[in-house]
C-alpha cells in the first residue's frame, strides 16, 4: 500500500501526536482496589492532620520557656501535673513551672508548646522532674495542620496511586476514591495459520496464538482490563465486523495482523473503514508495519503478526495509551538496570531498535535468532531500546536494559 | 526489653537468616490469572516448537544447492512448481530444479532446504523463476524444534511469569499452570489511639489506621493476598488472641505495634508466647524496633508503630518473605532511576539508612520533618538506601532512587 510510505512515523512522533481525548468513565472504588488506579480529580483533605497537636517523643510537655538555660549542672526542676493517655483528651493543662508526662503520638496538653524527651530529663523527687536540656518552642510535637490544612491535595489527579499514599488517604478518612474504570482493551488476532492456545494436537502449519497471551499480561500490568476477543480470518468482511463490534464495546482495539503483506493490507483496509489511520508504519525494529487510527474516538493499534514484535510496539506505544485512557498523563517507572554489553550493535540512523536481552552477572547480552522464534520471549530479561540518532553501540558500553516485571 | 538488645540484626542478616521454609499451596490456574504468580515446577514443552520447518520469510522455498553461484548477471533460473497456503499442509514437492512460493510463518515443503527472500527474485516468464542470490541451507527458515525440543524447560520453576512468557506457553499450548497460591498476610493493628479509616470525625487524640491501607498495597504488589484483621487496643490478652487467629489462617502475619515502648513490649511478649523471636530490633532508620518471629512455622513481622518506619521495613523484609512464600527465590526487580543528591546526608556507619525522596528534574530531594508526618507517604517518589558502612553522602552524588509505583 502506498499509505504505508507517505504515512510512517517515529516512535517519538506516535507518543507526541497520537493522543486521543478519549477516557474511561469514573467510578467510586474503596482503598482496597484504589492501588495504581488513576484518580479523576485532585483528592483533598477533609479536615486538617494531624488534626491535633501530637507529640512525636515519650517525653513531658512543658512551657518551653520553662527549660531555657537548663543544663546537667544547673537542671530546670518542673512539677508534675499529670499524664496524658494515648488516643485520650487531655484532662490537664500546662502552666508556668509545671509540666505534664505524655507518649509519643499522645495530644498536647493545653498550656504546653514543647515536648522534651524523658531521656533529658529524670524524676528525681516524685512529682517533680528535672529537665538537663532547653527546648525551643514546637520541639518535640508537630502542629495540628502539619501534615495537610483542611483542602489541601493529598493527592493529585492524573497520578496512578501509589501503595504509601493510600495510607495517607487512610490517615485523611478517605476510603472512598473517584477513579477513572479500567480501559477495557479488546484484542483481536488474525491470521488463518492462527488456531487457539487451547488446540492439542496442531495440523500442518497451524500456530497457537501467542501474542493474545502475552498482550493480555501487559495490558493487564498497564491496569487495563484486557478482552481476548478470538481469532479471525485473514478476511476482509470478517474483520470489519469483528472489529465493529470490537469497537463497540472497548476503549483500544489491539489487533494482531497477519503476518504477510496481503494481510496487513486486509487490516489496513478494514481499519480504513472504520476510521482515520494516523499512520501506517513506525521507524521500529522490530515493529514497522504498525498501524495506529482511531475509529469514532477509540484508539486502534494494528500490530505486525509476529509476536515479538507485536510485543515490542505495544510496550512503547500501547501502554502508555492504556494509561492515558486511565487518565494519567505518563506510565508509572517501568524497572531497569545499567548492564555492559556483551558486543557490538549495528542500528540504522532514524530507527528505533529494540534489541531483546538475557542478562548475565550484568553482562547484557543481545538475543538473536530469526524473528519467527518465540523462544526470546521465555529468554528475555528484558530489552534495549537503540535511539533513533544513535547508528550502534560498542560491546561493552554500560546500556540501561528496561526489566520485565 | 533486653532481648532488644541482644538480638538485633542488620537488614542484610535478616534477608539471609530469617528465611522460614513455609510455601504456599500450589494450584492450577489459567493462563489469564497467571501473569506475575510462580510456577511450583519447571513447564516443559509438550512436543516440538514450532513443530514443523517454517519459512520466515516471503519467497521461494528451493534446494539451496540450485541457488549457488547465482548472481544479478547470472540468475539461477527454477521452474514455479505451485504454492504452500498459509497454515495448510504443503500439496507440493521441491525437487531439483524447481522452487514453490511460501509466504511468511508457511510449512516447507518436503525436498526443500531453504527459502530465498521475494526481493532477490523475479517471475521473468510465466511458472519460470529468477534466483539472483546464493542461499545456505536452512537460510529463511526456522527449524520444526529451533524454539523448543519436546521436553525442553519453557519456563523455570520459582521464577515470576512475565507477560512474554505467557505468550510462549501459549503457543506451546500450555494453557494451564501449577503455581504457589496468593500468600494470605494479615494484617494487625495495634494502639489505643488507632481507629478504623472509616471514622468520619476523631475524638481527641485518636488517629486514623494508615499503615493497615499502605501494606495492604505493597502485599497486593508482592503477588500476596492482603487480609486486614483490624485493630486491636494495647492488650497483651487481646493481641495474643488475634495473633493467635492470624496464625491460624494466614501465610504470614504483620503486626504493626504501638508506638510507645510499652505497646512494643506487648506485641513481643505476646509474640514470645506464640512461637520463637529470630531477632527483635534491626539496624535500620527508620524502623529499629522491628520483631522477625516464626511461629508454628507461619513468619510473623513485628513493625515500627510509625507508619512510615513500617512501610520501610516491610518493603525491604516483608516484600521479599511474601515472594519467598509464593516460592520465589527474589522479588521481581523494582524500579528505580538515578539523580543527585540535592543535600549532603549524614548516616551512621552500622546501620542502614532509608531516606524519603521527591524528584524534581534529576534531583533527589531528601524528604525529612517529624518521623510522625505522614504527608511524606503521599510526596516521596521512591527512597534510597544509604548501606551499612557509609558514614554518609555528599550533596551532588549521583544516588539510586528505589521508585513507588
Amino acid at each position: 500500500m502506498s499509505r504505508e510510505f507517505f504515512t510512517a512515523r517515529t516512535v517519538g512522533e506516535a507518543l507526541a501526536g497520537f493522543r486521543p481525548a478519549r477516557r474511561t468513565a469514573v467510578e467510586d472504588v474503596g482503598l482496597a482496589e484504589a492501588l495504581h488506579r488513576v484518580p479523576a480529580a485532585d483528592i483533598r483533605a477533609p479536615s486538617a492532620m494531624p488534626g491535633f497537636a501530637r507529640s512525636t517523643v515519650d517525653g513531658y510537655a512543658i512551657r518551653a520557656a520553662d527549660s531555657y538555660g537548663a543544663s546537667e549542672g544547673l537542671p530546670s526542676y518542673l512539677d508534675l501535673a499529670g499524664a496524658v493517655r494515648m488516643g485520650a483528651a487531655p484532662t490537664v493543662v500546662v502552666s508556668h513551672g509545671k509540666c505534664v508526662a505524655i507518649p509519643t503520638g499522645a495530644v498536647l496538653p493545653d498550656g504546653a508548646d514543647a515536648v522534651v524527651m524523658v531521656e533529658y530529663t529524670a524524676e528525681t523527687m516524685p512529682g517533680t522532674i528535672e529537665v538537663t536540656r532547653p527546648v525551643a518552642p514546637g520541639s518535640g510535637l508537630v502542629r495540628a495542620d502539619e501534615d495537610a490544612a483542611a483542602g489541601d491535595v493529598l493527592v493529585s489527579a492524573g497520578q496512578p496511586l501509589r501503595a504509601p499514599q493510600l495510607g495517607f488517604l487512610a490517615a485523611a478518612g478517605v476510603t472512598t476514591v473517584a477513579v477513572h474504570a479500567r480501559p477495557r482493551v479488546a484484542i483481536v488476532s488474525t491470521g488463518d495459520e492462527v488456531v487457539p492456545p487451547e488446540t492439542a494436537v496442531l495440523a500442518a502449519g497451524q500456530v497457537r496464538d501467542a501474542t493474545a497471551s502475552a498482550l493480555a499480561g501487559l495490558v493487564r500490568e498497564a491496569g487495563g482490563e484486557p478482552v481476548v476477543a478470538g481469532i479471525v480470518l485473514d478476511d476482509r468482511d470478517a474483520l470489519e465486523s469483528t472489529l465493529r463490534s470490537a469497537l463497540r464495546d472497548a476503549d483500544m482495539v489491539v489487533v494482531s495482523a497477519g503476518s504477510s503483506v496481503g494481510a496487513r493490507d486486509e487490516t489496513a483496509g478494514a481499519v480504513a473503514a472504520l476510521g482515520e489511520i494516523w499512520c501506517h508504519g513506525l521507524a521500529i525494529k522490530p515493529g514497522k508495519p504498525t498501524l495506529l487510527a482511531e475509529c469514532a474516538g477509540v484508539p486502534l493499534i494494528g500490530l505486525p503478526g509476529n509476536p515479538l514484535s507485536a510485543l515490542v510496539v505495544f510496550q512503547l506505544v500501547g501502554v502508555p495509551l492504556v494509561w492515558r485512557l486511565a487518565g494519567a498523563e505518563r506510565p508509572p517507572p517501568q524497572p531497569s538496570v545499567r548492564a555492559r554489553l556483551s558486543r557490538d550493535l549495528a542500528s540504522a540512523t532514524g530507527r528505533l531498535d529494540v534489541v531483546q536481552i538475557a542478562l548475565r552477572d550484568g553482562v547484557a547480552e543481545p538475543l538473536f535468532g530469526p524473528s519467527a522464534l518465540l523462544s526470546v520471549l521465555a529468554r528475555a530479561d528484558g530489552y534495549l531500546v537503540v535511539p533513533e540518532p544513535a547508528t550502534g553501540l560498542d560491546g561493552g558500553t554500560e546500556v540501561e536494559v528496561i526489566l520485565y516485571r
